[in-house]
């Protein structure tokens, strides 16, 4: 009787994805994008929207990071200058420049969504970050984002330690910042907050057990973005591949079923954060001090797609790429064109790299191979 | 009381270190030496001695790998024409070409010392390796080296997979090798093995257990080498850093912490194989395929005094580049130089690279960095 039942969802499926060949996305949301300055900012700010994203949420790492009202506008116009029909969504960078009334006036004039919390020293940009073992200090920045609807969107690491007592590497310091957040949910419980690019099966379980205490009707608190790449990776796979290296590191094989699985749920706080890092490529091919990053922004729909299709849940792209508005409370109306994103079953190369007249190439997340999907505007 | 002890032993200690600027380390040996051929070898032969070692043994790794008889003393003679006063002991590389008969031919003539076996494509040139999950058809050349006391070298490591059952990774495939080398072992009790370059404290775990359970007075069998680079790292030194990237990777600091207490201990079957393993730079400097390997053969015992001293454990040294002759049976008579290897209290700094006209330069581990320690031949 199971196995009968079994048999025929398979044939659903099948004749579902049979038929799919085209799959209107909607107007798709990437809630984690790093697009730098300069000219990186010109080569990658176009590549949002060929990777058939249309709202992108913009990383405040640059250097120095932006802290500052005036700064975040002229960033948002810069980018909009070379991308006039994406719609930028912009952030602070979490440090002890940022007061309750900056935070007030910022919201009040919608120039930020969020506020990023970089841990200092866990990766790229990231040394003017914030001491993660004691947030008390941001207490009072906390309180004027949970009343002003700010999101907290949270680089999820506890830096490196050694001691015979705790050990904390990249391998563990995912699970090791995750009481954090839950004392951080507990001492706000009106702060939306986002564990951005989470990693192992450890975060997916808290994200989820957090979510399972919601009463009915309330929305989501607490949501995780989860990144292309890391549907893919896994230790073995930037061991002596630094085109694979970031931070969070990928983890190990259970972990990233973890991923897969939370990816293609369906669910409303699992969404889609790219995390996609632009370095040159003479930064990646270092014997010393490789720069943690993997670039997917120029494919980044056509990756999820591989990944979705795979899990025969192609189904909840849509949801993946579309709850990060929802959680944001962003409205389709609010994005600069009503440009839907469809996915089309055409075969795509991703290039060995991209460049542009003054800029160093970067070379794109599993550069030189074949996907079975690509994107078209409509 | 207990703490008057401590303050007696720790001020023991401290005289001691005072006085020992100089310790006779003797004839050293390290067992497990990578020297490539071509450049390379003309480069890095000479580092041996250079690096306080007068005895090496020499993995058969080149391409192809070593197999054959003429092969075996061929390379010996170059390598000895290279380094007259450097002692070389010989290996095959572990193959169907091997035969009992070969294996007593290469042992009446002294021309090999043991056979390495690798994992097929785990490491460096080990395309021509075998499948770890069945031994059974090398059991009659394993035979043949049990009678004729030719030692068995393991690379210890499973080849990652990924399956919902098991996975095995990067992190864990030296763990997931133990049950082989039990059964080996149970299979072949008078056959000596070496668990080569070991990373973890499962393998540690077990090497002591096999120990244990030997009747007194009766030769160890099962040892482990342990090399200077694995003393230093851990999973946080090669992410980002391929110059430290090496297989086995290092692992865990609970793991360091282990291989530092094993290679500290004096015990017999913990001893010295650096598994040097020199890259041109542009092979470690790339962006994806990082060759696996660490090069510390120019600087080998001052980076271990560093490791020794710091665990108040010097005393020890002389077993840790000693106990391997007595494993193999070798004599200081055997050694091709009587001079012995004397470690001096004076600092030294690890060049930037070592290079050679023809030869691409090679970066050595710890590159530009001071130890406190040099060598002097006597």
């Amino acid at each position: 009787m199971f196995r009968n039942r079994s048999f025929l969802t398979a044939i659903r499926r099948y004749s579902t994805r049979r038929m799919t060949q085209e799959i209107d996305l909607g107007i798709t949301a990437d809630m984690h994008v790093h697009l730098r300055d300069g000219k990186m900012m010109e080569l990658v700010t176009p590549t949002v929207r060929e990777g058939g994203i249309s709202i992108a949420y913009i990383m405040p790492n640059l250097v120095p990071p932006i802290t500052k009202l005036d700064k975040v506008i002229e960033y948002k116009q810069d980018l909009e200058k070379l991308a006039p029909k994406t719609t930028f969504l912009m952030t602070f960078y979490l440090s002890e420049e940022l007061t309750p009334e900056l935070i007030r006036e910022a919201a009040l004039k919608k120039a930020i969504h969020g506020v990023k919390c970089y841990p200092a020293g866990v990766t790229t940009n990231s040394s003017a970050g914030v001491n993660p073992n004691d947030f008390s200090k941001f207490y009072p920045v906390f309180k004027a984002m949970e009343e002003n609807n700010i999101v907290l969107n949270l680089h999820g690491e506890k830096p490196s330690v050694k001691g015979d007592h705790e050990d904390i590497h990249v391998m563990n310091a995912e699970p090791k910042f995750l009481p954090a957040l839950e004392k951080l949910h507990k001492d706000f419980p009106g702060l939306k907050i986002v564990l951005e690019h989470c990693t192992t099966k450890e975060a997916v379980d808290l994200v989820e057990k957090i979510n399972s205490e919601r009463k009915e009707g309330e929305e989501v608190k607490v949501a995780a973005t989860i990144t292309a790449h890391h549907l893919f990776l896994t230790v073995d796979s930037w061991a002596g591949n630094p085109i694979n290296f970031c931070k969070p590191v990928a983890k190990f094989p259970a972990d990233r079923r973890s991923l897969v699985a939370a990816a293609t749920s369906g669910k409303p706080y699992f969404f889609f954060g790219s995390d996609s890092a632009p370095h040159p490529v003479h930064n990646k091919a270092r014997h010393t001090g490789v720069c943690a990053g993997v670039y997917t922004q120029s494919h980044a729909i056509p990756y999820l797609a591989q990944v979705f299709e795979s899990q025969n849940k192609l189904e909840n792209l849509h949801s993946f790429v579309n709850s990060g508005k929802t959680f944001y409370g962003i409205r389709d109306e609010d994005a600069k064109s009503s440009d839907r994103c469809v996915l089309v079953k055409k075969q795509s190369v991703v290039p060995e790299y991209i460049t542009a007249e003054g800029c160093d190439q970067v070379v794109p997340f599993r550069a030189g191979e074949s996907l079975d999907w690509s994107i078209e505007w409509k």
